[in-house]
């Protein structure tokens, strides 16, 4: 049996949002993974740096087990989108499991799908997904039923593994997590607001929002 | 000053080799960073499930001061392409930093570069590693001299944040740590050979090389 996951990509998005989940859920032995988005083609990230192309339209694949939305300041249009909105309203209605990382939240939470629910974003993004009726909770990963959030970019690769386990039992997801060799030696210790400078965290803050 | 930065992909890479030191190394002020591929177009991954984009030719970018080639059991028939092993060797001469992520090393390592060098790639590839030249350590961030090496998969988020520090200071390679809120909490403890069940190590080593 397969499980058929959507990765909804667009121009604008943060890379590694999409990319860390990516790699981890596409070693599920169940996996069918695919990058969707409102138009099919290449949509450039954040920086312009890289180019990732969207296989399918969102239309092509209404109802995935697995909804992933990563974030990016492209994807600030999408809270208006009523298409992509609809999509996701609908494929939440029959999925397994509706996840984000990063602020890719904001749009599940303009999608309405977060009213009321314990949720995460980045750290800079806690204030907005409050505004879209979340509870923000700043931690890692946060589960509230079938949804499933992270926090900013990298936190994507702890909420998939946590999401692989849910998926595949605790076996696979510590294996895919030896394959990639996910033994984190961060070089600096700055990684949370909590941990890092105030000029940092206001530095970042700034440029962010 | 910009700093030219050159990724290399192909078909069949590992998506996260590349992605986690394009996220770190694309938030440089002073970043210019490519992707490069013998022939540039859509490269699909490992799994198949995504394609990325090569914007240019490698010959387009002779001396990059940074170039970067992840790993993936695509970049096998690069370790006897003369073209490719040709720009490395060139690219090397001229770069301020070559490094790798995961078996990216290898093909470092075909190209002459590691030649009693220390280096590390993915835990199940370091015997690999010796038989080209290089002196393998079992660490996740290696450098010697200007070669700066990266262990499996994930591991490239730490390379780029040392190799960040290095190019631009520690308080640029801080803020971006913090920008990706890079303050890793892995749900199980099984990222390494040392750490992992000895079933688990056996599973994967039999599934790579």
């Amino acid at each position: 049996m397969s499980v058929r996951i959507a990765i909804l990509i667009f121009d604008g998005l943060t890379a590694l949002d999409a990319i860390g989940p990516y790699e981890v859920l596409s070693r599920l032995p169940e996996a069918e993974l695919s990058f969707v988005a409102k138009e099919p083609g290449l949509k450039r990230t954040d920086t312009g740096a890289l180019g990732i192309s969207a296989d399918l339209a969102i239309t092509e694949i209404p109802d995935p087990e697995v909804v992933l939305v990563p974030g990016g300041e492209g994807n600030r249009p999408l809270l208006g989108d009523d298409e992509v909105l609809a999509w996701l309203r609908i494929a939440h209605e029959s999925s397994t499991w509706t996840t984000s990382v990063c602020t890719g939240a904001l749009v599940l939470g303009a999608a309405g799908i977060l009213g009321g629910k314990r949720a995460t974003t980045h750290w800079a993004y806690l204030g907005r997904l409050r505004e879209l009726g979340a509870e923000p909770v700043a931690e890692r990963v946060v589960e509230d039923g079938k949804i499933i959030t992270g926090a900013g970019v990298s936190a994507g690769i702890d909420m998939a593994l946590t999401l692989a386990a849910r998926i595949s039992g605790e076996k696979v997801a510590e294996a895919i997590q030896l394959g990639i060799e996910y033994d984190p030696a961060p070089p600096f210790d700055t990684g949370s607001p909590q941990k890092a400078p105030s000029e940092l965290v206001e530095l970042i803050r700034s440029q962010e929002g």
